[in-house]
C-alpha cells in the first residue's frame, strides 16, 4: 500500500507515447503517458479506456469530430470506437483500462508497447 | 463521449462523503467525493479502491499505520484491508472502484450511500 506521487512517476521516463504502469486494481491498469505529435488511429476491440489530463492538453480526433481535453479533464473512449490521440506540446495523461489493453488496439505498427514496464 | 471537467463537477455538490459518480467503464466507476472529519473504518470484501487526491489532502487510516495522501497522490486499498478516511480539512478525492463498491463497505450505518447520484 505505497503513495503514488505522480509527479515523482513522471520523471521516471521522458518518451511519448510510451505507457508505464503505475498501479493496478480489480484487473484494471492505471497508467502514465506523455503524449507529443500524432498517434495512429486506432480502437479496442473488448475494452473502454479513461484519458484523464495531469498536465497539458490534447486532441482527441474521432471520426466524426475532434476534442480537446484539457488540464482537469477526461474522456472515456468506449470499446470499438476509432480515436486518434494528438498533441503539439508534451502533455501528461493518466489512463485508466483492463490490464489486457495493448496502446495501439486493433493495430500493430512501431508504435505498439507489448511489455510495459512498472514504475 | 462527453469531456468531463472535474472542476464543474464539483461544483455541483457540497456535501461530504457523500460521493458522485462521473464516469463508468469496464464495469467501474470513477466517483467524485468530498471529505471532511472522519469517515467509518471498514473493508471492501470483493473490491480493491484507489483514492486520487485532486485538492488537498488527508489522513487514511490502517489497523497498523496511517499514511498521509496529498494532492497529486493516489493510493490503492486492496479487498479486504480496513481502512477509515479522515481528513482535517475539506479534500477532493477522486475514486476508481468497481460499480458494485457500496461506500461504506462491511458496515451499514448513517453515513451508507445506496442509491449514487450520477452527476
Amino acid at each position: 500500500m505505497e503513495v503514488i506521487n505522480l509527479k515523482d512517476k513522471l520523471g521516471k521516463f521522458p518518451g511519448h507515447y510510451d505507457p508505464k504502469i503505475i498501479a493496478e486494481l480489480n484487473g484494471q491498469h492505471v497508467k502514465l503517458v506523455k503524449f507529443k505529435g500524432d498517434f495512429v488511429w486506432h480502437s479496442h476491440k473488448d475494452e473502454d479506456e479513461l484519458f484523464f489530463v495531469i498536465k497539458g492538453s490534447f486532441f482527441m480526433d474521432l471520426r466524426d469530430k475532434t476534442v480537446e481535453i484539457k488540464e482537469g479533464e477526461m474522456i472515456v473512449i468506449p470499446k470499438g470506437v476509432e480515436h486518434r490521440p494528438r498533441a503539439d506540446e508534451e502533455v501528461h495523461v493518466l489512463l485508466f483500462e483492463p490490464a489486457s489493453t495493448l496502446n495501439t488496439g486493433d493495430v500493430e505498427n512501431e508504435m505498439t508497447k507489448k511489455e510495459l514496464e512498472w514504475i
